[in-house]
Protein backbone atom coordinates (compact mmCIF):
# COMPACT_ATOMS: atom_id res chain seq x y z
CA UNK A 1 0.00 0.00 0.00
CA UNK A 2 1.54 3.32 -0.67
CA UNK A 3 2.19 5.87 2.14
CA UNK A 4 -0.23 8.71 2.52
CA UNK A 5 -0.04 12.28 3.66
CA UNK A 6 -3.09 14.35 4.87
CA UNK A 7 -2.53 18.15 4.25
CA UNK A 8 -5.31 19.15 7.01
CA UNK A 9 -7.07 21.32 8.75
CA UNK A 10 -7.94 20.50 12.79
CA UNK A 11 -10.80 22.63 12.87
CA UNK A 12 -12.88 21.82 9.27
CA UNK A 13 -15.07 18.98 9.38
CA UNK A 14 -14.63 18.03 5.78
CA UNK A 15 -11.12 17.20 7.43
CA UNK A 16 -12.64 15.47 10.36
CA UNK A 17 -13.87 12.94 8.02
CA UNK A 18 -10.86 11.88 6.58
CA UNK A 19 -9.12 11.22 9.78
CA UNK A 20 -11.88 9.44 11.03
CA UNK A 21 -12.42 6.85 7.94
CA UNK A 22 -8.35 6.85 8.80
CA UNK A 23 -8.13 5.99 12.39
CA UNK A 24 -11.43 3.08 11.87
CA UNK A 25 -9.38 1.54 8.81
CA UNK A 26 -5.89 1.74 10.95
CA UNK A 27 -4.09 3.26 7.82
CA UNK A 28 -0.74 4.82 9.19
CA UNK A 29 -0.32 8.25 7.74
CA UNK A 30 1.68 11.67 7.90
CA UNK A 31 -0.75 14.56 9.14
CA UNK A 32 0.32 17.79 7.03
CA UNK A 33 -0.90 21.44 9.23
CA UNK A 34 -2.57 23.43 6.59
CA UNK A 35 -3.60 26.85 8.18
CA UNK A 36 -5.83 27.89 6.22
CA UNK A 37 -6.75 31.52 7.85
CA UNK A 38 -2.77 32.05 7.91
CA UNK A 39 -2.88 32.07 3.96
CA UNK A 40 -1.51 28.43 3.80
CA UNK A 41 -3.55 27.58 0.82
CA UNK A 42 -3.07 31.12 -0.70
CA UNK A 43 0.64 29.75 -1.99
CA UNK A 44 1.62 28.90 -4.90
CA UNK A 45 2.71 25.31 -3.77
CA UNK A 46 -0.53 24.52 -2.16
CA UNK A 47 -2.54 25.45 -5.96
CA UNK A 48 0.15 22.85 -7.72
CA UNK A 49 -1.11 19.91 -5.08
CA UNK A 50 -4.89 21.13 -5.46
CA UNK A 51 -6.15 24.25 -7.68
CA UNK A 52 -9.44 24.72 -6.16
CA UNK A 53 -7.20 25.55 -2.40
CA UNK A 54 -9.40 23.26 -0.42
CA UNK A 55 -8.94 21.03 2.64
CA UNK A 56 -8.18 18.01 2.82
CA UNK A 57 -5.87 16.69 0.12
CA UNK A 58 -4.60 13.45 0.21
CA UNK A 59 -1.52 12.43 -0.80
CA UNK A 60 -0.83 9.12 -2.30
CA UNK A 61 2.48 7.85 -2.90
CA UNK A 62 5.18 10.54 -4.12
CA UNK A 63 2.82 12.40 -6.69
CA UNK A 64 -0.82 11.97 -6.88
CA UNK A 65 -3.00 14.14 -4.86
CA UNK A 66 -6.32 13.68 -4.20
CA UNK A 67 -8.98 16.70 -3.10
CA UNK A 68 -12.52 16.77 -2.01
CA UNK A 69 -13.16 14.89 0.99
CA UNK A 70 -15.46 12.61 -0.30
CA UNK A 71 -13.80 11.87 -2.53
CA UNK A 72 -10.85 10.66 -0.74
CA UNK A 73 -13.32 8.44 1.64
CA UNK A 74 -14.51 6.46 -1.52
CA UNK A 75 -10.77 6.01 -2.25
CA UNK A 76 -9.95 4.79 1.05
CA UNK A 77 -12.90 3.02 1.88
CA UNK A 78 -12.36 0.78 -2.10
CA UNK A 79 -12.19 -2.93 -1.11
CA UNK A 80 -13.53 -2.66 2.73
CA UNK A 81 -17.30 -2.87 3.82
CA UNK A 82 -17.40 0.86 4.47
CA UNK A 83 -18.45 0.98 0.40
CA UNK A 84 -20.25 -1.84 -0.32
CA UNK A 85 -19.58 -3.83 -3.86
CA UNK A 86 -23.30 -4.09 -4.74
CA UNK A 87 -24.60 -1.64 -7.09
CA UNK A 88 -27.12 -0.60 -5.64
CA UNK A 89 -25.68 -0.14 -2.25
CA UNK A 90 -22.91 1.48 -3.59
CA UNK A 91 -24.55 4.40 -6.07
CA UNK A 92 -27.14 4.96 -2.51
CA UNK A 93 -23.53 5.81 -0.84
CA UNK A 94 -22.67 8.06 -3.67
CA UNK A 95 -26.25 9.73 -3.23
CA UNK A 96 -25.46 10.52 0.34
CA UNK A 97 -21.91 12.17 -0.66
CA UNK A 98 -23.33 13.98 -3.27
CA UNK A 99 -26.50 15.49 -0.86
CA UNK A 100 -23.96 15.98 1.92
CA UNK A 101 -21.77 18.58 -0.06
CA UNK A 102 -25.21 20.22 -1.97
CA UNK A 103 -27.54 20.31 1.31
CA UNK A 104 -25.89 19.27 4.58
CA UNK A 105 -22.56 21.03 4.02
CA UNK A 106 -23.62 24.73 2.74
CA UNK A 107 -26.55 25.15 5.68
CA UNK A 108 -25.25 22.93 8.89
CA UNK A 109 -21.87 23.61 8.47
CA UNK A 110 -21.54 27.12 6.60
CA UNK A 111 -24.00 28.16 9.03
CA UNK A 112 -22.35 26.94 12.09
CA UNK A 113 -18.63 28.32 10.16
CA UNK A 114 -20.20 31.63 9.53
CA UNK A 115 -21.84 32.54 13.17
CA UNK A 116 -19.02 31.08 15.02
CA UNK A 117 -16.28 33.56 13.08
CA UNK A 118 -18.43 36.35 13.09
CA UNK A 119 -19.16 36.23 9.15
CA UNK A 120 -22.95 36.22 9.94
CA UNK A 121 -25.61 37.25 12.80
CA UNK A 122 -28.14 35.24 13.45
CA UNK A 123 -30.91 37.80 11.87
CA UNK A 124 -28.67 38.42 8.49
CA UNK A 125 -30.57 37.27 5.42
CA UNK A 126 -28.15 34.70 4.53
CA UNK A 127 -28.45 33.19 8.05
CA UNK A 128 -31.97 32.94 7.85
CA UNK A 129 -31.57 31.38 4.57
CA UNK A 130 -29.09 28.68 5.82
CA UNK A 131 -31.37 28.16 9.03
CA UNK A 132 -34.23 27.53 6.42
CA UNK A 133 -32.28 24.97 4.37
CA UNK A 134 -30.87 23.16 7.42
CA UNK A 135 -34.38 22.67 8.62
CA UNK A 136 -35.50 21.22 5.45
CA UNK A 137 -32.01 18.87 5.34
CA UNK A 138 -32.72 17.70 8.68
CA UNK A 139 -36.11 16.96 8.57
CA UNK A 140 -35.91 14.71 5.80
CA UNK A 141 -32.80 12.99 7.38
CA UNK A 142 -35.07 12.37 10.32
CA UNK A 143 -37.70 10.85 8.15
CA UNK A 144 -35.55 8.93 6.55
CA UNK A 145 -33.60 7.51 9.85
CA UNK A 146 -36.85 6.92 11.54
CA UNK A 147 -36.94 3.11 9.81
CA UNK A 148 -32.96 2.46 9.47
CA UNK A 149 -30.25 2.45 11.34
CA UNK A 150 -27.52 3.88 9.18
CA UNK A 151 -28.11 5.96 6.34
CA UNK A 152 -27.52 2.92 3.46
CA UNK A 153 -28.16 -0.73 5.55
CA UNK A 154 -24.87 -0.89 7.22
CA UNK A 155 -22.43 1.76 8.67
CA UNK A 156 -20.54 2.97 5.53
CA UNK A 157 -18.73 5.92 4.75
CA UNK A 158 -21.89 8.01 3.72
CA UNK A 159 -22.74 8.34 8.11
CA UNK A 160 -18.96 9.50 8.17
CA UNK A 161 -19.73 11.78 5.83
CA UNK A 162 -22.94 13.18 6.82
CA UNK A 163 -22.26 12.93 10.48
CA UNK A 164 -18.79 15.74 10.67
CA UNK A 165 -21.29 18.70 10.02
CA UNK A 166 -24.56 17.40 11.54
CA UNK A 167 -23.04 16.19 14.71
CA UNK A 168 -21.82 19.87 15.22
CA UNK A 169 -25.52 21.57 14.32
CA UNK A 170 -26.11 22.72 17.53
CA UNK A 171 -23.13 25.04 17.37
CA UNK A 172 -25.27 26.71 14.42
CA UNK A 173 -28.50 26.74 16.66
CA UNK A 174 -30.16 23.78 15.87
CA UNK A 175 -31.94 21.73 18.45
CA UNK A 176 -31.13 18.14 17.36
CA UNK A 177 -33.68 17.45 20.25
CA UNK A 178 -36.63 17.96 17.61
CA UNK A 179 -35.16 15.91 15.13
CA UNK A 180 -34.68 11.99 17.56
CA UNK A 181 -33.91 9.63 14.44
CA UNK A 182 -31.04 11.70 13.77
CA UNK A 183 -29.89 12.06 17.71
CA UNK A 184 -29.89 8.34 17.56
CA UNK A 185 -28.16 7.66 14.67
CA UNK A 186 -25.79 10.63 15.31
CA UNK A 187 -24.97 7.99 19.03
CA UNK A 188 -24.84 5.15 16.75
CA UNK A 189 -22.26 6.44 14.28
CA UNK A 190 -20.29 7.37 17.64
CA UNK A 191 -20.66 3.76 18.56
CA UNK A 192 -18.39 2.62 15.89
CA UNK A 193 -15.14 0.75 16.74
CA UNK A 194 -12.29 3.30 16.64
CA UNK A 195 -14.51 5.96 16.49
CA UNK A 196 -12.01 8.87 17.08
CA UNK A 197 -14.00 12.65 16.88
CA UNK A 198 -10.43 15.39 16.95
CA UNK A 199 -11.80 17.81 15.65
CA UNK A 200 -11.05 21.11 17.50
CA UNK A 201 -12.63 25.01 17.42
CA UNK A 202 -12.32 27.13 15.56
CA UNK A 203 -8.89 29.26 16.66
CA UNK A 204 -8.88 32.81 16.77
CA UNK A 205 -7.53 33.74 13.22
CA UNK A 206 -10.36 31.74 11.65
CA UNK A 207 -12.60 35.21 13.05
CA UNK A 208 -13.82 37.67 10.33
CA UNK A 209 -11.21 40.81 10.75
CA UNK A 210 -8.43 37.87 11.62
CA UNK A 211 -8.02 35.97 8.57
CA UNK A 212 -6.79 36.15 5.54
CA UNK A 213 -8.07 33.27 3.16
CA UNK A 214 -10.26 32.17 -0.12
CA UNK A 215 -13.39 32.27 2.15
CA UNK A 216 -13.35 36.20 2.93
CA UNK A 217 -12.82 36.61 -1.28
CA UNK B 1 -31.43 -7.84 -15.20
CA UNK B 2 -33.91 -6.26 -13.51
CA UNK B 3 -36.37 -4.02 -15.72
CA UNK B 4 -35.91 -0.40 -15.40
CA UNK B 5 -38.43 2.39 -15.87
CA UNK B 6 -36.93 6.17 -15.65
CA UNK B 7 -39.02 9.38 -14.17
CA UNK B 8 -37.73 11.58 -16.84
CA UNK B 9 -38.16 15.22 -17.62
CA UNK B 10 -37.46 15.99 -21.28
CA UNK B 11 -36.03 19.54 -20.74
CA UNK B 12 -33.96 18.33 -17.90
CA UNK B 13 -30.09 18.11 -18.19
CA UNK B 14 -29.91 15.79 -15.04
CA UNK B 15 -32.47 13.69 -16.57
CA UNK B 16 -30.52 13.98 -20.01
CA UNK B 17 -27.57 12.50 -18.11
CA UNK B 18 -29.76 9.44 -17.70
CA UNK B 19 -31.00 9.22 -20.90
CA UNK B 20 -27.89 8.93 -22.36
CA UNK B 21 -25.93 6.77 -20.31
CA UNK B 22 -28.75 4.50 -20.90
CA UNK B 23 -28.59 4.64 -24.70
CA UNK B 24 -24.58 4.33 -24.64
CA UNK B 25 -25.22 1.37 -22.68
CA UNK B 26 -28.37 0.07 -25.10
CA UNK B 27 -29.90 -0.69 -21.48
CA UNK B 28 -33.89 -0.84 -22.62
CA UNK B 29 -36.07 1.22 -20.41
CA UNK B 30 -39.71 2.16 -20.02
CA UNK B 31 -39.38 6.23 -20.40
CA UNK B 32 -42.37 8.20 -17.99
CA UNK B 33 -42.70 11.48 -17.90
CA UNK B 34 -43.00 13.86 -15.42
CA UNK B 35 -44.31 17.41 -16.16
CA UNK B 36 -42.42 19.12 -13.60
CA UNK B 37 -43.95 22.93 -13.75
CA UNK B 38 -47.38 21.13 -14.06
CA UNK B 39 -47.34 19.85 -10.74
CA UNK B 40 -46.18 16.02 -10.82
CA UNK B 41 -43.51 16.34 -8.83
CA UNK B 42 -45.52 17.86 -6.15
CA UNK B 43 -48.08 15.12 -5.31
CA UNK B 44 -48.16 12.12 -2.90
CA UNK B 45 -47.54 9.25 -4.98
CA UNK B 46 -44.28 11.33 -6.39
CA UNK B 47 -43.35 12.04 -2.18
CA UNK B 48 -43.11 8.23 -2.03
CA UNK B 49 -40.82 7.53 -4.69
CA UNK B 50 -38.54 10.44 -4.15
CA UNK B 51 -39.07 12.67 -1.04
CA UNK B 52 -36.86 15.26 -2.44
CA UNK B 53 -39.26 15.73 -5.62
CA UNK B 54 -36.58 15.90 -7.62
CA UNK B 55 -35.81 14.16 -11.35
CA UNK B 56 -34.99 12.05 -12.67
CA UNK B 57 -35.81 9.22 -10.46
CA UNK B 58 -34.91 5.13 -11.75
CA UNK B 59 -37.02 2.21 -10.86
CA UNK B 60 -35.08 -0.68 -10.61
CA UNK B 61 -37.38 -3.67 -10.98
CA UNK B 62 -41.32 -3.58 -8.94
CA UNK B 63 -40.28 -1.30 -5.79
CA UNK B 64 -36.75 0.02 -5.40
CA UNK B 65 -36.40 3.83 -6.36
CA UNK B 66 -33.00 5.57 -7.09
CA UNK B 67 -32.64 9.69 -7.34
CA UNK B 68 -29.81 11.94 -7.91
CA UNK B 69 -28.84 11.99 -11.52
CA UNK B 70 -25.09 11.50 -10.43
CA UNK B 71 -26.10 8.58 -8.28
CA UNK B 72 -28.47 6.77 -11.54
CA UNK B 73 -25.07 7.16 -13.12
CA UNK B 74 -23.17 5.44 -10.73
CA UNK B 75 -25.76 2.69 -10.55
CA UNK B 76 -26.22 2.22 -14.04
CA UNK B 77 -22.32 2.45 -14.70
CA UNK B 78 -21.36 -0.27 -12.56
CA UNK B 79 -19.14 -3.15 -13.76
CA UNK B 80 -18.51 -0.64 -17.10
CA UNK B 81 -15.50 0.74 -18.39
CA UNK B 82 -17.87 4.49 -17.45
CA UNK B 83 -16.86 3.88 -14.12
CA UNK B 84 -13.44 2.39 -13.17
CA UNK B 85 -12.46 -0.63 -10.89
CA UNK B 86 -9.43 1.29 -9.56
CA UNK B 87 -9.62 2.43 -6.18
CA UNK B 88 -8.23 6.22 -7.46
CA UNK B 89 -9.45 6.65 -10.81
CA UNK B 90 -13.28 5.86 -9.43
CA UNK B 91 -12.76 8.29 -6.72
CA UNK B 92 -11.78 11.07 -8.87
CA UNK B 93 -14.89 10.13 -11.06
CA UNK B 94 -17.20 10.50 -7.52
CA UNK B 95 -14.81 13.84 -7.27
CA UNK B 96 -16.33 15.27 -10.13
CA UNK B 97 -19.64 14.15 -9.67
CA UNK B 98 -19.64 15.81 -6.64
CA UNK B 99 -18.01 19.34 -8.00
CA UNK B 100 -21.09 19.03 -11.07
CA UNK B 101 -23.50 19.25 -8.55
CA UNK B 102 -22.35 21.71 -5.87
CA UNK B 103 -20.42 23.88 -8.88
CA UNK B 104 -21.29 23.04 -12.36
CA UNK B 105 -25.01 22.77 -11.92
CA UNK B 106 -25.88 25.48 -9.41
CA UNK B 107 -24.10 27.90 -11.79
CA UNK B 108 -24.07 27.23 -15.77
CA UNK B 109 -27.54 24.97 -15.03
CA UNK B 110 -28.99 27.14 -12.63
CA UNK B 111 -28.46 30.43 -14.21
CA UNK B 112 -29.18 29.39 -17.76
CA UNK B 113 -32.68 27.68 -16.42
CA UNK B 114 -33.50 31.44 -14.36
CA UNK B 115 -32.53 33.56 -17.14
CA UNK B 116 -34.72 31.37 -19.80
CA UNK B 117 -37.94 31.06 -18.05
CA UNK B 118 -37.87 34.51 -17.16
CA UNK B 119 -36.99 33.96 -13.09
CA UNK B 120 -34.45 36.56 -13.45
CA UNK B 121 -32.97 39.23 -15.85
CA UNK B 122 -28.92 39.16 -16.33
CA UNK B 123 -28.20 42.22 -14.37
CA UNK B 124 -30.30 40.85 -11.09
CA UNK B 125 -27.81 40.20 -8.00
CA UNK B 126 -28.17 35.89 -8.25
CA UNK B 127 -27.87 36.37 -11.42
CA UNK B 128 -24.19 37.96 -11.36
CA UNK B 129 -23.54 35.84 -8.35
CA UNK B 130 -24.27 32.49 -10.26
CA UNK B 131 -22.22 34.47 -13.30
CA UNK B 132 -19.37 34.51 -11.42
CA UNK B 133 -19.20 31.04 -10.15
CA UNK B 134 -19.67 29.84 -14.18
CA UNK B 135 -16.74 31.96 -15.06
CA UNK B 136 -14.33 30.28 -12.19
CA UNK B 137 -16.11 27.03 -12.96
CA UNK B 138 -15.57 27.07 -16.67
CA UNK B 139 -11.98 28.30 -15.75
CA UNK B 140 -10.98 25.04 -13.54
CA UNK B 141 -12.44 22.92 -16.17
CA UNK B 142 -10.50 24.69 -19.00
CA UNK B 143 -7.34 24.39 -16.85
CA UNK B 144 -7.75 20.72 -16.32
CA UNK B 145 -8.91 19.86 -20.18
CA UNK B 146 -5.83 21.25 -21.45
CA UNK B 147 -3.71 18.42 -20.68
CA UNK B 148 -6.47 15.77 -20.71
CA UNK B 149 -8.79 14.33 -23.21
CA UNK B 150 -11.53 13.18 -20.48
CA UNK B 151 -11.97 13.95 -16.93
CA UNK B 152 -10.86 11.23 -15.58
CA UNK B 153 -8.31 9.20 -18.23
CA UNK B 154 -10.91 7.24 -20.21
CA UNK B 155 -14.46 8.68 -21.13
CA UNK B 156 -16.35 7.85 -17.87
CA UNK B 157 -19.97 8.84 -15.94
CA UNK B 158 -17.41 12.04 -14.74
CA UNK B 159 -17.64 13.42 -18.30
CA UNK B 160 -21.28 12.31 -18.72
CA UNK B 161 -22.11 14.66 -15.64
CA UNK B 162 -20.36 17.48 -16.56
CA UNK B 163 -21.35 17.59 -20.31
CA UNK B 164 -25.12 17.99 -19.01
CA UNK B 165 -24.70 21.34 -18.36
CA UNK B 166 -21.73 22.52 -20.02
CA UNK B 167 -22.95 22.17 -23.88
CA UNK B 168 -26.22 24.40 -22.84
CA UNK B 169 -23.84 27.11 -21.19
CA UNK B 170 -24.18 29.42 -24.39
CA UNK B 171 -27.95 29.78 -23.52
CA UNK B 172 -27.06 31.10 -19.34
CA UNK B 173 -25.21 33.65 -22.25
CA UNK B 174 -21.29 32.36 -21.47
CA UNK B 175 -18.95 32.69 -24.49
CA UNK B 176 -17.41 28.98 -24.78
CA UNK B 177 -14.87 30.07 -27.26
CA UNK B 178 -13.19 31.23 -24.24
CA UNK B 179 -12.66 27.76 -22.88
CA UNK B 180 -11.12 26.18 -25.91
CA UNK B 181 -9.94 23.35 -24.31
CA UNK B 182 -13.80 22.71 -22.68
CA UNK B 183 -14.85 23.48 -26.96
CA UNK B 184 -12.53 20.48 -27.60
CA UNK B 185 -13.89 18.27 -24.63
CA UNK B 186 -17.16 18.66 -25.80
CA UNK B 187 -16.84 17.70 -29.46
CA UNK B 188 -14.84 14.59 -27.60
CA UNK B 189 -17.80 13.30 -25.59
CA UNK B 190 -20.73 13.89 -28.78
CA UNK B 191 -18.02 11.84 -30.55
CA UNK B 192 -18.50 8.72 -28.42
CA UNK B 193 -20.48 6.19 -29.91
CA UNK B 194 -23.92 6.34 -29.57
CA UNK B 195 -23.82 9.11 -28.23
CA UNK B 196 -27.63 10.59 -27.86
CA UNK B 197 -28.33 14.21 -26.84
CA UNK B 198 -32.06 14.35 -27.01
CA UNK B 199 -32.30 17.20 -24.45
CA UNK B 200 -35.42 19.82 -25.33
CA UNK B 201 -35.91 23.42 -24.65
CA UNK B 202 -38.16 24.37 -21.72
CA UNK B 203 -41.77 24.27 -22.10
CA UNK B 204 -43.57 27.27 -21.94
CA UNK B 205 -45.19 26.12 -18.72
CA UNK B 206 -41.59 26.58 -17.59
CA UNK B 207 -41.71 30.35 -17.41
CA UNK B 208 -42.58 32.07 -13.98
CA UNK B 209 -46.12 32.95 -13.63
CA UNK B 210 -47.38 29.48 -15.69
CA UNK B 211 -45.26 27.33 -13.35
CA UNK B 212 -46.56 25.31 -10.86
CA UNK B 213 -43.64 23.57 -8.77
CA UNK B 214 -41.00 23.14 -6.25
CA UNK B 215 -38.96 25.75 -7.97
CA UNK B 216 -41.14 28.69 -6.95
CA UNK B 217 -41.18 27.72 -3.54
Amino acid sequence: MPELRLYDYAASANCLKARLLLAQLERPYERVPVDIFAGDTLTDEYAAINPARSTPVLQIGDSTYLSESNAILVYLAGGTPLLPDDPLRRAEVVRWLILEQTEVMPSLGGLRFRLVTGRLAAEDRDAMRRRKLGEATLTALDLHLRTRDFLVDAYSIADIAVYAYTHVAPEAGYELAAYPAVERWLARVEAQPRFANDLVPYPENARLGASRSIYDA
